[in-house]
């Protein structure tokens, strides 16, 4: 089967053969497809679209592409989860080891934040001595010993679409549901979990800007899921406005620290207790929503859930001192205060502007491999509903000198509005169960 | 400007502008596109489309990529041709003299055959020491001489066009007017002519297999062509059967021969004075259809034309021996002769079939830079509408060896078929005029 004859077969609107999407991919890894033959297909792809059918075999011939973590030998019911990325989402630094402490295995590979949203890896790496660049026999001791692990992916985890990913990003092919679905779905099936609960944001801080586009999004992500015997659950939750208080790495180490404690902000444990509440039921923990909820506040109020995360830091090599004692996690050189220029009330805070000063001042990347500055970000002190008069606080910036600050104030001022409506869209925007029925809740 | 936002751009159907445009060809030359990104381009093209504006602006950034042929210093009116390329069509060869007879100057630069339709330079280089690798100041020396030339595309000719393709060969991107007009058109306007005309071929062995695809194409290049200056009007011309009764090389000289001495075949003279007479109507040196077809018959009658085509063989090395004596043209070691199977009349012969037949004679290539076998090729001697008995020849095959002629002659008999309905659509399916009216004969 020719490239030029696969390519020609997707321009003109047909339906891929699973024979020819392995070609491709094949193709793609041992360099007898050309980049310039893919990114074609690619783009053929973003305007044609695929079938369910045709993005299942291009996400199974991904995972084929590499090895699946097996995490057989391991005990107890795993389930991974996944958002689609968001500023200030660290749920997952907190669901981990809730979920660990009711009873759930959650192994989890995640990428390199890009852009204004930041990624879990950098989060934890603020935590000295955090490791995440665990082999699988390392990555399999962590589960056993935390309930819960968080690294890395290794390089032999769905290697075609490392490949196809680097095309795209080059060749404006990235934004299509089929190859989003695909990308994602290849990494987490070979993640090796029994099932999966997927967080799809939605908002002007997101990928997706609407509910429909998010919604379509979580669908065929959790149709994948299905035609692979993985179950697969979605909530498609808000994006609008940064989740929690804290952007930026050390800094929202804090608040999770802070939200296990159960002193976390009120969004942040909503969307933990939604996901975590998804993720108890698909294992077979928790009996009812009810049950999941009341399970996870006691992993809270216990401690459990603090200290699963406590072993998971030491198993992983962090230093767990951090834990007790939040200080010692980097901090910024300067820390300047944006305040209300008149009195009122807050009314909207944008998380895309929130996400961009944050990388100004360093906490995230502009481009892959960009070093990341562990101690900035952004603090919200007046979140949106709340009253304040003029001069009263708005957010800190923490950033190493006074130019990264200047610069991230300028963008971040744009962001806070005061007066006004609030926007009072719940937060939660839809649940998507396993057999791909949607609910709004 | 940055390739992947222009990219993004037409992706998502926007128009693309001049500066956007230059970006890309300039980028296709320097390197600073990679070819998956350009590929990615074409691929959006081909999906998205582009206005007649967009088209332009790529045509004249494609001119300016190479250089253009100054033929100011010619006395006389230059006028250019083009074919999208038919089986059998060999109209340039006997109209370029023909119209220098009639005292306009044809320069005329074409590109290698490629597939089941041929070349004219392939067809040229049959005669012996035919050359059609020469210089901007030898093809100006050859058209002062003999008031016409035809020569290969030199290196300088839109380079853009060449890199792109060859990209949009493997990338399944040919298939798009936006695409075919501007490469058309870029190669033509460098050619430096003052105005062109067109035989945009239609039907099974052509490019554009229908009527409307034939017309949009004519319309776009006579679009470009007004756009810059250079008056332009277009044929569109049937491409179901060969054109003529020879379909290779030699055999196709030796048929132009007979055409330059008034024995032609109706419908290759049919569309040669078409043709033609656009051409000296657009010179100025007709005054009617009617006034160009008596010039262009004189041509022929007198000899005019065929001193003409010795002048401009002698001009670019040829033996113009073969010019009187047909017979030391080369020659096939085998000829084999199809015959009816059954009485009835020939109502069909497939071009596309007869154009494949004679590739696997040796005809024609495969791919780029395969040898031709400039003897080799497929004599129709019964043509459409006439009636033949079991026995009689249909078609003679001349190739290298039999093995060869085994393989032709598979192919060659599902061309023809006897009994049935002749298809009585007329020859010449429609003009386009120089402002973009569209005719039908």
């Amino acid at each position: 089967m020719r490239a030029v004859d696969i390519i020609r077969a997707k321009r003109d609107g047909e339906v891929l053969t699973v024979a020819a999407i392995d070609a491709m991919v094949r193709g793609v890894l041992d360099g007898s497809w050309a980049d310039y033959q893919t990114s074609a297909l690619l783009m053929a792809i973003v305007l044609r679209g695929m079938t369910p059918d045709e993005t299942a075999a291009l996400t199974d011939a991904m995972v084929r592409s590499g090895r699946r973590v097996d995490l057989s030998a391991l005990p107890g019911t795993k389930v991974g989860k996944h958002s689609t990325g968001g500023v200030g989402d660290k749920v997952s630094i907190v669901l981990a080891p809730l979920v660990a402490a009711c009873g759930v295995v959650m192994p989890k590979m995640s990428g390199r934040g890009l852009g204004h949203t930041g990624g879990t890896l950098d989060k934890l790496e603020s935590i000295p001595g955090f490791r995440v660049d665990l082999d699988e026999a390392r990555f399999l001791e962590v589960l056993r010993t935390a309930g819960c692990a968080l690294i890395g992916q290794t390089a032999d985890v769905a290697p075609a679409d490392k490949v196809l990913y680097a095309l795209r990003d080059v060749t404006a092919t990235v934004e299509s549901i089929p190859l989003i679905s695909a990308s994602i779905m290849s990494k987490k099936l070979a993640e090796g979990s029994q099932a999966l609960v997927l967080d799809v944001k939605c908002g002007r801080g997101a990928f997706m800007k609407t509910r429909s586009d998010a919604l379509a999004l979580a669908q065929s992500l959790v149709a994948i899921g299905g035609a692979r015997g993985v179950p697969t659950e979605a909530v498609v939750t808000g994006m609008d406005r940064p989740l929690g208080r804290a952007v930026g790495n050390a800094l929202e180490i804090r608040e999770c620290l802070e939200t296990l404690a159960g002193q976390g902000p009120a969004d942040l444990v909503e969307v933990v207790e939604t996901i975590g509440g998804r993720v108890l039921r698909l294992a077979g923990v928790a009996t009812s929503a009810d049950d999941a909820r009341r399970q996870l506040r006691n992993a809270i109020r216990t401690g459990a859930g603090r200290d699963r995360f406590r072993a998971m830091v030491a198993a992983q090599g962090g230093a767990v001192a951090v834990i007790d004692d939040p200080a010692r996690l980097p901090a910024s050189a300067v820390v300047e205060t944006l305040s209300a220029a008149a009195d009122g009330t807050v009314s909207d805070i944008d998380a895309a502007l929130v996400g961009q000063a944050a990388v100004l001042l360093g906490a995230g990347r502009e481009k892959k491999g960009d070093p990341v500055d562990h101690a900035a970000g952004i603090v919200v002190r007046a979140t949106v509903g709340s009253t304040v008069r003029r001069g009263d606080p708005l957010l800190d910036l923490h950033g190493p000198d006074a130019a990264r600050i200047a610069a991230a104030r300028a963008v971040v001022a744009a962001a806070v509005v005061i007066g006004g409506v609030v926007d009072a869209t719940p937060l939660i925007r839809a649940h998507v169960d396993a057999s791909g029925g949607v609910s709004t809740p």
